[in-house]
C-alpha cells in the first residue's frame, strides 16, 4: 500500500499562480473559452506537464491530452476537467480538476512512482457554454455526442465561430477526435451547490448527473413609439418574454427537485422610448429525472404558444441541447468511496444537479466523479470559493482512488 | 394675402439626400446624437441655411439656430424640430419639422418675402433621449428645465458624456443657452400615431402634450449555477425584472387612456448558465392627466417592493423625468386650424402622445405644433413612412400659419 500524498502548497500555489490569467478585480476569472486568456493558460498547462517530461498532444478541436507512460501498453487512466471559465467566474470550477491532475503527475514524479497503466491529464475545450453553445463541447466531440463540423461552426454572440477562435489562439492539434482512448476517468469538481456544506461533508462521492436540456427562443413583435401607440394595439416582444421568464420559474417549481431558469435575454432594439420589436431569451431545464424533463418541455412549448397569441407575436422556439441524466461506473464509484474512507474523510453520495465533462466521457470509457464544497454552494461567481484544505482534501482523494484503481485492474505496481 | 407655395419636390428632394447620413440597409436612419453621422447632418443644414444667406448660431449645448432677418426688429418667429433619430429611427421623425422649416426659408428667399418678424429655423440637440437620457435635452436646457451642467453630465451607456460628445463632433458653440428668445414657435411632426390615418385627416392640429414621466430600475440578486442551486435558494434578479414587466403593462391598461413600456433591459452577468445577479431597466409612462400619473407611479413603486421581497433582491427605483401635460397656446392653435382650413385640407384637434422639444418650448414661447399622419402610426421604425403629399400639405400649413401669425401680430407685411 503506497503512502503517496499530494503537496498542498503547489497545488495552491498553481491554482493561485492560474488565477492571474482573466483574473477580475473582484477576485474571480473571466476566462471565456479560446480567448487570448484561454490561449495563456492552456500554453501555462502544456509547459507544466512536459517539465515532468510528460508528451502533451492537442486533438482536431483543442482538448489537450497530457500522457504520464506506466508499466503497461493499456489505455490510460485519465483525470482533468476544463480550464475556460464564465465572464464572471470563480478561481476553481473546472480549474481543480485540471491543476489536481498535474500535482497527481507532479507527486508521482517527485516519488518516482510507476502506475501500471499510463495516467492522461485532460483539458477540455469549451465546457462552460458561455462563449459557444452548447456546454461541454469538447468532451462531448470527443465521446461521439457532437461532430467536428458541428463543434466548428457554434457561433458565439458577435458571430465569431468555434473554428476561427480555435485556429485564431492556435490549439487546433493534429490528433484525431476520440483517437485517444481512456481506460477510466476521474473528474475531481467543486460542488457547485451548497449541500456538502450544509451537512459538513468533506467529499461527495457522485453517483450520476441529472438529466439538461437547454432552448433558445426568439420572440418578433413590432417597433413603434412608446408615447402614441395605444396599449391596444402595441405587439410588445417584451411583454411576451416576461411572462415566459415568469413560467419558466414556476414550471421548475412545480416539478422538484427540477430546476429552470432563463439567463440571458437580449432586447431590440432596446432603447427607453420604444416598444420592444424582437427578444432572444435562453432556457435551462434540469432534473434527474429524464420524464419530468419531459412533462417541464411540454409545458414550456405552451406557454410560448400562449404568451405569442396574448401578445401578438411571431415566435421561434427550438431544443439547443439535452443530456439525459448520467450513472457513473459503481466500480468507479466504490474506488472513491473507499478512498474517502481510506483517508477519514466524511463523505455522502451525491447527485451532480451541473453538466460536468465526465457525463459525456461516460458514454464511452467507465467514469466518476469526486466533489469537494464549495462556500455558500456559490459557483459561475467571482466570490465562488474552496478551503486549501478542501482543495487538499479533494486531490489526496483523486489520487488515492487512481492509485487504487490502477492496482485492482492490473494488479500491484 | 399672399400666395405663397412651397416646392414639395425640393422638399422630399432634401428629405431623401439627409435620410442617406447613418440611413439603414431597412430604409431607415441611425443617427444617435453627437455621432458623426448626426455632425454630417448638421453641417449640411448649416450649408444649406447659410447659402440663403441666414446666419447660423449655434449654442452651448448644440442647439443650432438660422436667422433670416424681417422688417422689424422683434424676437423671430421660430420653425424647426430635430435632426437626430433612434437607434432603428424612421426617416420623418422630427427631420420633417427641420426640412420644411428650410422649405419655408428657400420659398420666401425664392419669392423675394419679407416677413415682419426675423424667421428662425431651429434643430434641437438630442431630442430622442436615446443615447442620452433624458429626451428633448437641448430644447429643455434652452427653456431653463435642465441646467447646462446637467447635460453635460449626462453620460451614454458606454459612459460617454454629452459634453464630451459635444465637444467631439465641434457642435458647443459660443451662445449662451436661451439667449436666443423667440416671439413664437411652431413645430411640424409626424403623429406617430394611428389616429390622423385611421380617420383620414390632412392635419393635426395639436392642442397639447400629455404628461410623461421616465423611471430607472435597478435589480441585484446573486449570481448562482443554474444546475445546481435549488429554486427556494434562488435570488434571480431577472425574476423579479419579469414581474416588473409584467406590472407595467398591467397599471398602463388600468388607466386608459394612458400607456406605460419597458423598453430596455440589461441583464447581467447575461449567460445562459448563470442565474441573473443584475437587472437594469427603464419604465415609461405617459397620460394626458397628471394625476393618472401621480397613481400609476405610485403602483410601480409598490410592485417593485413586492418583486423585491418576493425574489429576495435588493432594488433602486429613481424618477428621472417628469413632464407635466402641456396646453398649447389658443392663439397659434387657431392660427394653424385657420391655415388648414384656408387650404382645404381635412383637420382634427389631437393630444400628442410624444414628448417634443415644443413641450418645453411652451414654458417660454407661445408654441403650438402641427401633425401629419404617418402610416400605420408607426414611428421609432425604420419603416415609419409619411408620403410626399402628407409631407406638402403639413410644410403649406407650416407656411400659412406663421404668415397669418406674423400677419395679425405685426400688421401687413
Amino acid at each position: 500500500m503506497h503512502n503517496l500524498t499530494i503537496d498542498p502548497d503547489r497545488l495552491w500555489r498553481s491554482i493561485m499562480e492560474t488565477a492571474a490569467i482573466g483574473g477580475t478585480p473582484k477576485g474571480g476569472i473571466n476566462r471565456l473559452a479560446l480567448t487570448d486568456h484561454d490561449r495563456q493558460v492552456r500554453d501555462w498547462l502544456k509547459s507544466a506537464c512536459e517539465d515532468l517530461g510528460c508528451t502533451v498532444t492537442v486533438d482536431e478541436v483543442g482538448n489537450m491530452f497530457a500522457v504520464r507512460p506506466g508499466r503497461l501498453d493499456v489505455p490510460p487512466i485519465a483525470v482533468g476537467s476544463h480550464l475556460d471559465t464564465q465572464p464572471t467566474g470563480g478561481k476553481f470550477d473546472g480549474i481543480l480538476g485540471v491543476l489536481a491532475g498535474l500535482e497527481l503527475l507532479r507527486t508521482l514524479d517527485e516519488a518516482g512512482y510507476e502506475t501500471n497503466a499510463p495516467l492522461m491529464l485532460v483539458n477540455w475545450t469549451n465546457e462552460e457554454g458561455s462563449r459557444f453553445s452548447p456546454a461541454m463541447l469538447g468532451s462531448g466531440v470527443h465521446a461521439g455526442v457532437f461532430d467536428r463540423a458541428y463543434a466548428d461552426s457554434r457561433t458565439d454572440r458577435q458571430g465569431v465561430t468555434f473554428g476561427e477562435a480555435l485556429d485564431e489562439i492556435g490549439y487546433r492539434g493534429p490528433a484525431k477526435v476520440g483517437s485517444t482512448a481512456f481506460g477510466a476517468m476521474f473528474e475531481l469538481h467543486i460542488e457547485q451547490g451548497p449541500i456538502l456544506e450544509a451537512e459538513e461533508k468533506a467529499i461527495g462521492v457522485v453517483t450520476g448527473v441529472q438529466g439538461m436540456r437547454w432552448y433558445e427562443i426568439a420572440l418578433t413583435g413590432r417597433e413603434a413609439h412608446t408615447g402614441s401607440t395605444p396599449m391596444s394595439l402595441r405587439r410588445d416582444a417584451l411583454v411576451g418574454a416576461a411572462r415566459i421568464i415568469g413560467a419558466v420559474e414556476a414550471i421548475a417549481r412545480a416539478h422538484p427537485p427540477g430546476v429552470g431558469t432563463v439567463g440571458l435575454v437580449e432586447v431590440g432594439p432596446n432603447s427607453r422610448n420604444v416598444i420592444p420589436g424582437h427578444v432572444f431569451l435562453t432556457v435551462d431545464f434540469r432534473h434527474p429525472d429524464d420524464a419530468a424533463l419531459d412533462v417541464m418541455e411540454k409545458a414550456l412549448f405552451a406557454t410560448v404558444e400562449e404568451a405569442g397569441r396574448a401578445s401578438g407575436l411571431e415566435h421561434a422556439l427550438r431544443q439547443v441541447w439535452n443530456s439525459p441524466a448520467v450513472a457513473f461506473d459503481p466500480a468507479l464509484v466504490d474506488a472513491v468511496r473507499r478512498a474517502a474512507d481510506g483517508l477519514g474523510l466524511s463523505w455522502r453520495e451525491i447527485v451532480s444537479g451541473a453538466g460536468h465533462d465526465a457525463a459525456y466521457v461516460a458514454r464511452i470509457a467507465p467514469t466518476t466523479m469526486v466533489f469537494v464544497p464549495c462556500a455558500g454552494g456559490l459557483s459561475h461567481n467571482e466570490a465562488e470559493a474552496t478551503s486549501y484544505e478542501e482543495c487538499r482534501a479533494g486531490a489526496q482523494v483523486l489520487l488515492a482512488a487512481v492509485l487504487d484503481h490502477d492496482r485492482r485492474c492490473y494488479g500491484t505496481a
